[in-house]
C-alpha cells in the first residue's frame, strides 16, 4: 500500500496576495503531491496550506518552502488576530495511508533537522514528536509569541529540540511535529431544543468520561432551525465514526429524538470510511477492501452514515494526481 | 436524601478468627450503620470489612476499632501473600447515596486527623483525597510495604500527610481516602470464540481509547461453556451501566453475536440502578423514583440490563438496618 501523509503548514501572512502566491509556489505542481488548498484569513494576517502525497517528495519540498518564507515575512511587522512565533508557525506531518503516526514523528525529526541547519532557526517538536511533556500542546509553546521568544527561550526549560537558543530575528521559531488526521463529524438530531444536545455531547466527550479522542459540544443551525451534535474526532483508528454515530443514536433514544443526518466537515481519510464501512457490511457477509472506488465509498458511506452534503471529492486520497475515481 | 457511605477498611489479619472476631466486633451492631460482611483470606492473611450507613457513625466508630488492631496485631510477625503495610492497612470511603465524593474526602480527613493523633500513627491520604499524584494509587504508596516502610517513610517524598514521619513499632502505617463505589459488570456473549470478547473490550476500555472509567477484559466461563466481556466500572455517574450495556450490544452486532445476559457481582448501589432505568423508562414516559422501592427496583434491572442472578439483596441500600424491602 502506498504511503501518504497530508501536511498543513501555517505561514503568518494572510494579507499579501502576492507574497502568499510566492511562498505557496514552493508546493505547487510538484511530483509525488498535491496542493489541496491555500486559504489565507485576513484578520489572522495568517494562510493555511494543505498538501497531500508521498511522505518523501514533501518532506523533501519544506526546507525550499521555509526558505520562501524567511525571504519574504518578517515578522516585526507582522499583526494579526491568531497567535505567532514564526513565518512559519507550524508544520504538522498527519499520517492517511499505509503509514503509522510513528513514521510521521519520525519525518518531523528529519525535517526539523534540516531546516535548523540550513537556516540557522530554533525548532520546537511538538504533539506526538514532542519530547516533553509540556510541549505536546501547541498554545503551550507558543504562549508569548514572537516577541516573547526572545526570552522565553533562554529558559532551560524553552531551549528548542533543534537549532539554536534564540530566534531568527525575522523569522522567529518554528513547530514541527506530527499528529493524527482530524474527523469533523456532526449530527443532526431533529430538536430546536439544546438540552438533547448537550446532554449528549456530555456523554459522549472524552473531558468528561466518553470516548477518549472526542470532542463534542451542541450547536444550533440557524438556516436549518435544528441543533446537532458537532465533534471533532482526534484519532478516528482507536474512536472510529461508526461508533460515535451508534452512540449518538443510542443516547437519543432517551430523549425520543430522531438523528435526520449526519455530515462530515472538511476532508477525510479513506481509511476511516473503509472502518466504519466494515462495522456495518461485515455482518452481511460483504468485505469492504481498502482500494474501494471513491464514488462507491462516498455512496456506501452516505447510505449506512446517513451523510448528507457528502461525495468522493471530500475523500482525502481522491484529490491525489492519478486518483481513480 | 439520606447520606450514606460504604467503608472497607482491610486489616492484616485473616487466620486468626477469635481475633478478627474481636476487632470486627467494633464495627457490629453498632447505631447508625450496618456489618455487611467480614471475609477473611487465610492465604492472604488478611480480612476485608465491609459497613455501610450513615457517615458520621461509621467515622465515630473508625477510631474504637483501630485501637482494637493495635492491640491484637504486630506485624512484625505477620506473613501473607498480600502486600500490607499497617495493622490496619486501608480504609476506604465510598459515596452510596446523597452524598458526594468530596464530602467522602473531608470524612478520610478528619478520620485520619483523629487516628493519627489518638494513636500516634503515620497516615497516607489516598486515591481521590490524596494530596500528591504519587499517592493516588495504594500500591505506589505501599510499596516497600511494612518493612520497606521504616526507612521510605523518612525519604521527605513519603512525609506522611498526617502523623509523624516514622512508623508505629507494631501497627506500621495506615492509608485512609475515598472513592467511587465500584461497580463490576459482565455482558455473555453467546460464542466460545475468544475475538468478539476480545476486541469488545478494547472498544470499551478507557486505556485504549474507550469510556474512561471502564476496565474490560475477555472471560471464558468453562462451567457456563461461553466468553463474556467482564468489566469494572469505576464510577458509573459518568459511565452509567446503560451506557456500558448498549454500548456492548452494538459493538456485538459486527461479529453476528448474541447478547444472551448480564451479571452485576457483589453489590451495587441503588443509585446507578436508578440512572441506568431513567434511561430505558424515560421514553416510555414512566417516572423511576430515587426510593422506588428495593423488590420492584431489582424486578425492572433484571428486565431492562438482562440481568441474571440477581435480586433486591445485591442492592447495596437494601441491606440497611430498617430498609424497606
Amino acid at each position: 500500500m502506498k504511503k501518504i501523509i497530508e501536511c498543513v503548514p501555517n505561514i503568518s501572512e494572510g494579507r499579501d496576495q502576492a507574497k502568499i502566491d510566492r511562498i505557496v509556489a514552493k508546493l505547487k505542481d510538484k511530483p509525488g503531491f498535491s496542493l489541496i488548498s491555500a486559504e489565507p484569513d485576513k484578520d489572522y494576517n495568517r494562510t493555511v496550506i494543505t498538501v497531500i502525497g508521498d511522505p518523501v517528495a514533501i518532506a523533501d519540498a519544506i526546507p525550499d518552502f521555509v526558505a520562501e518564507a524567511i525571504a519574504l515575512i518578517d515578522l516585526n511587522r507582522h499583526t494579526g488576530e491568531h497567535p505567532r512565533m514564526g513565518a512559519v508557525d507550524v508544520i504538522p506531518f498527519v499520517p492517511i495511508s499505509g503509514i503509522e503516526i510513528e513514521e510521521c514523528v519520525k519525518i518531523a525529526e528529519d525535517v526539523a533537522s534540516i531546516v535548523s541547519a540550513r537556516f540557522d532557526i530554533p525548532v520546537f517538536l511538538y504533539a506526538k514528536a514532542a519530547r516533553r511533556p509540556e510541549r505536546i500542546l501547541l498554545p503551550d509553546i507558543r504562549k508569548g509569541e514572537f516577541e516573547g521568544m526572545k526570552e522565553k527561550i533562554k529558559d532551560p526549560l524553552w531551549t528548542p529540540d533543534f537549532g539554536p537558543a534564540e530566534i531568527h530575528p525575522t523569522f522567529g521559531a518554528v513547530a514541527i511535529g506530527a499528529r493524527m488526521p482530524l474527523v469533523a463529524f456532526n449530527v443532526d438530531l431533529a430538536t430546536a431544543e439544546e438540552k438533547p444536545a448537550k446532554d449528549i455531547s456530555r456523554y459522549l466527550r472524552g473531558s468528561s468520561g466518553g470516548y477518549q479522542f472526542v470532542q463534542a459540544g451542541p450547536a444550533y443551525l440557524e438556516q436549518r432551525g435544528h441543533y446537532q451534535v458537532t465533534m471533532n474526532i482526534l484519532d478516528h483508528t482507536k474512536n472510529p465514526i461508526y461508533r460515535i454515530y451508534e452512540a449518538v443514536k443510542m443516547e437519543a433514544k432517551r430523549f425520543k429524538v430522531e438523528i435526520t443526518g449526519c455530515e462530515l466537515v472538511g476532508l477525510v481519510p479513506a481509511a476511516a470510511i473503509v472502518e466504519s464501512l466494515r462495522y456495518y457490511r461485515q455482518p452481511e457477509g460483504k468485505k469492504t477492501p481498502e482500494d474501494m472506488p471513491f464514488e462507491e465509498l462516498a455512496q456506501e458511506a452516505i447510505k449506512r452514515l446517513g451523510l448528507r452534503d457528502f461525495d468522493a471529492k471530500k475523500i482525502i486520497e481522491a484529490n491525489l494526481p492519478g486518483a481513480v475515481k
